[in-house]
């Protein structure tokens, strides 16, 4: 039996992503399996497949607002719909990538949940390296090396190509799940990969 | 506590609003409500708001003709996807409305079924109208009087209306449905219906 880890993309910026990460552990911990986080940017996916950002679609822009709220209701996540977004994720994306090459996949997990959570119930603006950094310090690591570190050419061009691999493999949107090679788009496929795992003896 | 019908928009063509026809009543039986059925044409709502159909979406499309199978086999679905996919879907849904004015309501969606499994299960042609007089044959209709009743002037605008009423409603996608006003789109929202309901105390 396969126990790969659960490969996890999603962009900073992505409500469904923050709601996926809110359970994307629990989900995983169910079939035994760890978490891969992978964070991307919608934006180059967005402009290569031709879509519009979600919410400036006409009649579907409003219900995604709605349904936003309300996912975060039903589900009991906290949530602020964000004065400005969608935001640039950039910077703290590539500052998850440097505390994983640096720190480690928990340390830069833990991140993750901080950075979402400032930005979805915190009304922070992530876009903001500064805010960033606090958010770095916040799991202990010392604001100065985390600003260089997510400058340095090695970790812009891994986020580079983490990106050119998901659209690679299909990625188009986030949450975006791939279990074992097979993709799930979407936080509301949480349940479908339940039946899925079910129905292939795990 | 109102009591009104869960409006229930779909197109004939809709693989999610196929899925849905097949759960939508035991749905709205969980909360004493009945189903109003509401063929639509995705086209002009597509058209209107400027989106490409799903399976011709980069990256997406090939996503989604996977997702319908893996969908259908999780929730135990029969399903066949469609050698000719999407189709013109005006014939079904005016010999639909047809059938409602003058069979009534529970007719009309016997016939619904028909028509959803024919196409998603039975690899039959539902854009051809004879097809349609057939499927309308058997739930006991004269072929002669539907093919009739399908190209009655008042037919064709009743469609137009209810098309036309569906996007200044909000409506862009198949399954759409609404519940004393609150929208929910897609199959994959019927566990956020359920949900929904019991947080209101239905």
């Amino acid at each position: 039996m396969d126990h790969s880890p659960i490969e996890f993309y999603f962009d900073f910026s992505s409500p469904y992503g923050y709601f996926a990460s809110t359970q994307i552990e629990a989900l995983a911990a169910e079939f035994g399996r760890q978490v891969s986080w992978r964070p991307i940017l919608l934006g180059p996916i967005f402009r290569r497949v031709g879509a519009p950002p979600l919410v400036e679609v006409p009649l579907k822009g409003p219900y995604a607002l709605r349904d936003f709220a309300r996912t975060a209701r039903l589900f009991d996540i906290p949530y602020i719909h964000p004065a400005r977004f969608p935001i640039a994720t950039v910077g703290a994306a590539r500052a998850m990538l440097w505390i994983a090459a640096h720190h480690g996949q928990d340390k830069a997990a833990e991140f993750a949940h901080k950075v979402f959570h400032a930005f979805f119930a915190g009304q922070q603006d992530i876009s903001n390296t500064d805010v960033v950094a606090a958010l770095g310090e916040g799991v202990g690591l010392p604001p100065g090396e985390l600003l260089q570190g997510m400058n340095e050419p090695a970790i812009k061009e891994a986020l580079k190509k983490q990106v050119e691999d998901a659209i690679t493999r299909g990625v188009f949107g986030s949450p975006y799940l791939i279990i074992d090679d097979e993709p799930f788009w979407g936080f509301d496929r949480f349940d479908h990969i339940r039946r899925w795992m079910r129905l292939r003896g795990r």
